[in-house]
């Protein structure tokens, strides 16, 4: 099943993408975001929406997308989670992973314009792939990781370079409003086999970027999962976005940085491709 | 004015401490928590309300205190903001305010217990000031800032040294649940002058481990609040905790870490002393 967060006619909501068109889970539950909904009722519940209810309306019937998950309590992002970025980046591998967030104000949906702020000219992109919790739990093992997930989607990971490295800590760059693109949807976990590596490429411009394969994450989404929950009690409808490969702009030979008009891609197997456009803020 | 978060025949709220009582203004307002009343109706509506009504019960009616703001959006924490603290961690002063960040669930409140978990044996203190936004904002300039303060509580930033360390980014050590100290009240910012230096002090087990002066700050309140709306637009209830002097347990030779039945005070002029014992979880 894939979900959606949405406006239309003024109203936010999120729902269900079916042949016939958009099941309107948000109007069903009184609710206007998928996260509340992921805590309240559960992933199964809104499933159930899904699959037992008339779509409202057609996909092109929406007015814009929102982020899939657009209240997530929380978004845990792993850094240096790919070979070939960690050397780019010229760090070394950590034994544990790399872990640092993003407030849900950063996001924006597919199709929206990611915002080149005043405040730099270093904007770069980071194409990656976001679980998202179904299940909330601390101290959950490896091994029932999988269990707790509702299920994926692209993530750009949109960073402002310079001001990533004012500072040992990368939080400011990583916060800028509208930086944080994630969609189109919520591919359910059933959809995909717990062992099957997915093929992610980000494209600026129509120019591949950035590929890789999730067999090729240094921590596996289990042990995200199992590393985070150690601290903290996550909670349905929680993000986990699980790294960049190699080839971001800023490390590229001149570097690359994405300028008012770019168009920037994330595609990834079964998960469809997550587009935006720069606009100078 | 000073405002309490609380829980009470097993229902949270909140309210204005009085020479009379607590008014309980979660009540009147029919929410449970003071950052979404600073978010809906604002700082002003909510100081009227504790002006203008009888109080309903005395402070010790209360069962137990909760984080000053116990459902902010979002906790912004500034690190190395003391030069004694930067020395102590052999680190440089930066140009630019280094800043991570805090989930509310890490969040307790006074006389609640700080717990230290099986992950680790290397809980520490750090001694805090937080500054709690009344109204919000993008870009807010140095000479707005204080408008945008409802007031200050004493924060106690616990911090597990050994995942604080795992790898450059602070977060895992950061966000352990229960180990961030809140309280015990928010005193309003019309009870301390803009310009007016505050005392901080952290004791352990009755120890003076840690003490300044808010004029020593590198990076000053309004600085913060400038830095941080820069990247991301400020809420109403959102805090900001403005970093701990020099004295941390860590950097102490011998190091000192928190065990079992320690009792950590930060006190700051003003605002009180914010008491909490350690507890193994």
């Amino acid at each position: 099943m894939k979900f959606i967060s949405f406006s239309r006619n003024n109203a936010n909501s999120f729902g269900a993408v079916t042949d016939q068109g958009v099941v309107d889970i948000g109007a069903r539950l009184n609710l206007t975001d998928l996260g509340a909904a992921l805590r309240q009722v559960g992933i199964d519940a809104v499933k159930d929406l899904g699959v037992k209810s008339e779509a409202d309306f057609g996909l092109s019937e929406i007015d814009a997308y929102r982020p899939v998950v657009a209240d997530p309590d929380k978004i845990l992002c792993a850094g240096l989670n790919y070979d070939e970025h960690v050397q780019e980046t010229k760090r070394q591998r950590t034994e544990r992973p790399t872990i640092f967030m993003r407030v849900a104000e950063s996001q924006i949906g597919h199709e929206q314009a990611i915002l080149l702020p005043p405040e730099s000219d270093r904007l770069d992109y980071e194409g990656e792939i976001a679980v998202v919790l179904g299940k909330g739990g601390r101290r959950i093992s490896e091994d029932k990781a999988y269990e707790h997930i509702a299920g994926f989607a692209c993530y750009n990971d949109g960073s402002v370079r310079d001001w990533q490295m004012h500072t040992s800590q990368w939080g400011p760059g990583k916060n800028f409003e509208a930086t944080g693109a994630f969609g189109p949807t919520l591919v359910t976990s059933d959809e995909i086999g717990e062992t099957e590596a997915l093929k992610l490429e980000t494209r600026l411009n129509g120019q591949v970027m950035q590929h890789a394969t999730t067999d090729m994450l240094i921590f596996s989404i289990p042990t995200l999962i199992a590393y985070c929950s150690s601290f903290i009690t996550l909670k349905a409808g929680d993000v986990i976005v699980t790294g960049t490969p190699g080839g971001v702009g800023a490390k590229r030979n001149p570097p690359v940085f994405m300028k008012n008009g770019d168009v920037v891609e994330v595609e990834v197997s079964k998960l469809g491709v997550l587009r935006n456009h720069i606009r100078t803020e």
